[in-house]
């Protein structure tokens, strides 16, 4: 990185590097790992390498897909350009099976598979701790207009019918992931941030043991050991798949 | 209470017994006040009475206007027979001002007026910790049908028009509240539980000091002292008013 990239925001995972060209952000892919709202701290050896490798896959083939993602390309395999966005202060959670907050707020059983997709909005914002909202409560702050919401929502589950094929392909169960949005320079919608075992629930396709099939930050967050060896294994089976 | 009473269920603040006909259950309203899901425990002189009687007369007032609730009559000042209910297992919260755990989630300034009144369903569940509901996630649960919540809905704002009219003409302000409903045995929602100091937050518009002006349960959440008295001075406005 040379001396005129100026650090413009440093996140829990990655840091944002201005470019010579105003419309593009290098983004540094960092091993440290969080949890519970930045209460848990660590590092995950060679996360970074791997988050930036799996997420430039998939923002690829959302790209083919006709997804418009702030991806442009990879000059370093812990380093994408990306373009600037004007982000949208929410989570877009995904989910297809019940886990993590789900389960603890409602009673569902971790691993009910959900009777059709479900599409949650948090407010992203570390101070309150990333509230769940309801769509009037999202409204009512002004987070994103009726429209923008119908858009994130069908958005959200495009995005999903694609990523749950391509990691069932790798033998992989996608089983909730977040998303975050920004607004472009042409007022448009595009996908930010990164997919990864970061910000997916992976689950082994092969493995029936609830602790084993873990492929993702779960294994950092409850403590279930592998940590490394689990990111290795979704980054191969993802490279494998890209291939074909 | 003759020996006969059956004790069916004890709650936080009521206990409910059965009576020789199954079609009734009496209301017998304690003094005992809980915060925080019985995190924090007290009592509150005279609050029996006190609730049963602003219950009763907000249940009548209701009734009067069309608004089915399981209210029949009070045959001693913390006693109120009731209609038995299938219970739906929603708290269904009516704002009109931010406060409480609305401004904790979002950020909002406490005190502000919001720009419609706001229906918030929150699942019944202590051992949850009565987790706010999204609608997706209300019918992922089957807590209730679409239509029931449409009704619900709409029940809650016309329950809040009223009130909001009647606390005002007890120079009262109805911030917000929380209803619960139940199914009757011919298949009708009806309105249930208390409307009371407990189950309200309500401000003297003559106050413009935000401790002083709380009338509710609130002074005893927030350790404000005069508990009592603010209970009481409710009691004494809501009589006032249903005399005129």
């Amino acid at each position: 990185m040379s001396a005129q990239h100026i650090s413009l925001y440093e996140g829990k995972a990655k840091i944002l590097y201005a470019t010579d060209d105003p419309k593009i952000l290098l983004a540094h892919f960092k091993d440290d790992a969080t949890a519970f709202n930045a209460k848990k701290r660590g590092q995950i050896v060679g996360k970074g390498e791997i988050n930036c490798t799996i997420s430039s896959h998939l923002f690829q083939l959302l790209e083919a897909s006709g997804i418009p993602t702030h991806y442009i390309d990879t000059p370093a395999p812990n380093q994408m350009r990306v373009q600037a966005l004007k982000i949208v202060p929410l989570e877009v959670v995904v989910r297809n099976i019940a886990a993590g907050s789900l389960c603890q707020q409602t009673g569902l059983p971790v691993g009910k598979v959900l009777p059709y997709p479900l599409v949650e909005f948090y407010f992203k914002n570390d101070d309150l701790g990333d509230p769940l909202l309801t769509r009037d409560r999202l409204l009512l702050l002004s987070l994103a207009t009726p429209e923008q919401l119908d858009q994130l929502k069908a958005s959200a589950l495009q995005i999903n019918e694609i990523l749950t094929d391509f990691f069932h392909k790798s033998r992989i169960t996608l089983v909730d992931f977040k998303l975050e949005f920004g607004i472009d320079q042409q007022q448009q919608l595009r996908l930010g941030d990164e997919i990864s075992p970061d910000t997916c629930r992976l689950w082994d396709e092969s493995e029936e043991d609830p602790d084993r099939r873990v492929l993702d930050k779960d294994r950092f967050r409850r403590d279930l050991g592998q940590v490394e060896d689990a990111y290795q294994q979704v980054l191969k089976r993802v490279q494998e798949t890209s291939r074909k």
